[in-house]
């Protein structure tokens, strides 16, 4: 049997880290080349980390990407690697190279750039024209770079029909709910298209507000599943692919013959690189078939937060975090996502009551902290806010108690938690979820004040599903029944409950994602279902808070369209969604 | 003489507020008519307001702004009008509508998209390819849009090739600090090389971040400025423009008609599209020429922030403002630009001063109140940071006293400040300099507490320049000398300096410009003469505070590089600008 033994190295990379991204990937190509890979490939930008946005801008960060590849030549004795890198010849370009046996053997240019959604690739990258294959042991190798393969009639097209059998995808894929799938059925779609075995590698890792979920994917001539890799983790997948059957099946398909056929005669023809012979025959014993089975929902969206959260931290330099916990359910998740990702000893909990806070609130934080087996200090605020409404009690004469005394103690705990994080150098991770950013239900600078807001971008419905399904995974109640039974309140007033100001979190969650995920109009949200006066209240709550937006700490994605660089709208605007006359 | 009457309408629009925009451009269209004006040309996306944003994104936008365009043709009797807007045939492009008399006579679609600095043109519009020329009373016009206009061969080319002797070209371009020169050399040189009329026509105001400054002009074929709008402020020009000048200055010139030619044969011609005659010949009266001076430095600068400042407050619905006044220049120069900006009943001053103020710190916020004729509230923080100790005593105990310590201060009266907004509807503004924002010499969630960042982009010694020209254009210490010669203190502990901390402002500016502005590299910052140890010192400063201004609020844009969108960095980034080994 004809065939290539492939490597594909779903690492985590941190951006700017050139010395720890290059010994990584030089520590693969090692652990590659001992298991007998002809090739191994790594995700997108690999060296430079991704996206580095605008250190991209800095030549002398450019330099050093590309004195780090050079570096990366003498460790590829007897393998063939594709390596993610930025390659500056006159402009920038979003590259990969191809290095066997010491040598730079050709480089490819990422044709299709993103610039959508978090990706601003058009700001930074000259998109590239040249398309080569690479014949590694007589066997046509053509290698594109994620969005690339996302186009039907791109690279993967011409490099199939200039007799690539089996091409390399390298990606750094940032994570949403649900793209897992969409991303299988198209691979799956573009290889039995192009009669071509598709290989996909995916970063992985938290970078800001980003997840790369890693779940590397293999796909044969026929587009079924080969190997999955692990999802969240770093992983070194290893497959020996076999080329006479992509030989024998592209001869019983005439339809991909006309197709090849006809991109050659369109005149862009792909040329052909030689690769020097690697490795040997002698050392492949078969490898077993890797197939792991894709999360479910909401445990794969749990994976991801506990990635994110892990990597902001520790990428960042901190060890240990700090959490006001309230009793309520969403900094109960928080807490239990910190403590699965750095672990109970790096977890310090916060609980800061007021006289609003009703007595189950603080036993419910302290038997929250014991089944996680985290510290728990109680620091009241009576004493500030006391002092702050005597401080103010000229300024504030004759004017009724309202949201100006209600945010002052979420700031007065804000002010404790940065106190802490400034004293003792522990990361503030703040607790408020998408529902609450999205309609402003939060205090700037309150509990919105921190480095990290884990779950910004879980609707309150979702943080409810990941409580049960980690509460159900644990086989007991991390996050008691108590916290999850009770009505959601922000205690800042005697006997407040969020649905004073919000509709019930069953119905504005969906008109959330609708106006915000899908950019509905208020007129097709109502045609949904939803009541006019309510939609009209949910959208204005959440076109006036974008204020308070901008200034939140960054949150990990994890829906097709977060808060942050993924929907970039004015503070300054006018504009009423609403029908007019 | 052939002429045409040409009106540049230099409109402050906002972003989504429909009816304001097309009140005001149908208020304008009636002025250029009285005035005897043939064409009226209005800024770049006029209609919508720019940069809309991913207000883009969504179809009942787009909607919106074309039912508005709709409802202006029957506004344009017996004028032809240029009006910015969002095309959507199919896509989306940044477009131009030429209506006259009631109907939609053609479209421009602008060419050339910008991506880079503040924008991103890519994310949004498909680039038009199509490139007609109006033919208005038998002279040819040719219009584009902006970035078209800084690309020597491209639209503009084709335009005077195909014989347009008017170009108008429609603007939102952002304002910094010596754009305007070199946009006027840019355009004298476009106008001399294709040996045609330039009205280059800009928005106004102030959005988000961005202060459009206006500053309209006119080029004649020669190059010569034949008129120069108003500098942050709305304005009508007003202009006959002499087309037989154009033909004889075309006459005796070979090479243009060689050039011509040329773009002719390249196969690129542009349609010609016939407006229906328009205005009458009776009415003209010669109008007198328009020639306004540029302001001079740092004259310009201070008009940008006192224009940044009156929009982002007024567009976003508030009509007072609350700045906390330490008694130094930061704050003053603030308070100054704010009452400028509102009007002195609209801006109120608090002084916070703790254990650590100076008695001179007291009265200086006093006597820079009264210079400027607005109220000042004093509000100690004593208590409440006595009550924040006690409070904390427990979690602190045995440690010395420092950062957090200082930081407190700094957020109870964050907390003050936003207090007082909150009860009262009070923008806080904030008074952080570019180089504090820079070396993250603040405290976030403290003085960065507030709505708007003032100086956020202004380098502490422009801080003084523009101290000066203030008093000597008041012609009376404004800002008292006693705040001017102080020397820079946070005063959070006994007898602080600034210079305890950063280098001397003086130092850390040029350097600061270098690394932020030009993106120059810590060796080629010290090449420039910089100690390096200063140079790694500050480069690091300005790496590890990417977190705070992430959550800083917005600032008014005057340098070519301010912090905000104009300069995209990740927080996690373990990147080491230094030579290694």
């Amino acid at each position: 049997m004809r065939s290539l033994r492939v490597a594909l190295a779903q690492i985590n990379t941190t951006v700017g880290d050139f010395a720890g991204n290059t010994a990584k990937i030089r520590e693969y190509i090692d652990r590659a080349r001992s298991l007998g890979a002809d090739l191994v490939a790594f995700p997108e930008m690999a060296i430079t980390g991704y996206p580095p946005e605008d250190l991209l801008l800095k030549t002398h960060f450019i330099q050093e990407n590309l004195r780090r590849r050079d570096e990366l030549l003498r460790h590829t004795q007897g393998i063939v690697a594709v390596v993610g890198f930025v390659d500056a010849p006159n402009d920038l370009y979003n590259a990969a190279a191809i290095i066997a046996d010491g040598n730079l053997c050709g480089v490819y240019h990422k044709a299709y750039l993103p610039n959508y959604g978090v990706f601003d690739e058009d700001r930074y990258f000259r998109p590239g024209s040249i398309c080569p294959i690479f014949t590694v042991k007589g066997i046509g190798v053509g290698v594109n770079i994620c969005e690339d393969i996302w186009h039907a009639t791109g690279p993967i097209a011409r490099q199939a029909s200039a007799e690539a059998q089996i091409i390399i995808n390298i990606n750094a894929s940032p994570y949403h709910a649900g793209k897992g799938s969409f991303r299988e059925t198209m691979l799956a779609t573009r290889a039995s298209d192009n009669t071509v075995i598709v290989c996909y590698v995916n970063l992985v890792g938290g970078q800001d507000e980003l997840v790369f979920d890693g779940g590397s994917l293999i796909f044969n001539e026929k587009g079924q599943l080969l190997a999955r890799g692990k999802q969240f983790e770093e992983d070194l997948m290893v497959v020996d692919l076999d080329v006479e059957s992509v030989f024998r099946t592209r001869l019983r398909d005439p339809r991909g013959r006309q197709q090849r056929m006809a991109q050659q005669a369109s005149g862009q023809s792909c040329p052909t690189i030689p690769i020097p012979q690697v490795g040997t025959e002698a050392d492949k014993t078969p490898l077993a078939r890797r197939d792991l089975q894709p999360y479910d929902m909401p445990e794969e969206v749990y994976h991801a937060l506990v990635l994110g959260t892990r990597d902001y931290v520790n990428k960042n330099g901190f060890k240990k975090v700090v959490i006001g916990l309230s009793g309520g359910i969403d900094s109960s998740i928080v807490a239990v996502i910190a403590v699965d990702a750095l672990g109970p000893e790096n977890v310090l909990g916060v609980s800061m009551p007021s006289r609003y806070s009703s007595p189950g609130s603080k036993s419910d934080a302290q038997l929250l902290a014991h089944n996680l087996g985290m510290k728990l200090l109680t620091i009241p605020i009576e004493k500030t806010f006391t002092a702050s409404l005597d401080t103010l009690s000229e300024a504030f004469a004759g004017t009724p108690s309202g949201v100006a005394e209600e945010n002052l103690q979420a700031r007065l705990r804000g002010n404790l938690l940065m106190a802490l994080s400034n004293k003792f150098g522990w990361l503030v991770l703040t607790t408020g979820n998408k529902s609450e950013m999205a309609t402003g239900y939060a205090t700037l600078y309150g509990d919105m004040a921190g480095g990290l807001a884990v779950i910004k971008d879980v609707p309150k419905t979702l943080v409810y599903k990941l409580s049960h399904y980690r509460n159900a995974q644990a086989g007991r109640d991390l996050i008691p029944q108590s916290v999850i039974a009770k009505e959601p309140t922000a205690e800042l007033r005697p006997n407040q409950r969020d649905v004073d100001s919000l509709p019930p979190y069953e119905v504005l969650d969906p008109i959330l994602e609708a106006y915000i995920e899908e950019d509905k109009g208020p007129g097709e949200i109502v045609a949904l279902g939803f009541d006019p006066a309510m939609v009209h209240k949910v959208v204005t709550m959440v076109d006036r808070n974008e204020y308070k937006r901008r200034q939140s700490p960054p949150g990990i994605k994890i829906t097709p369209k977060a808060f942050g660089r993924d929907r970039r709208l004015p503070i300054t605007s006018r504009y009423q969604p609403f029908p007019q006359g």
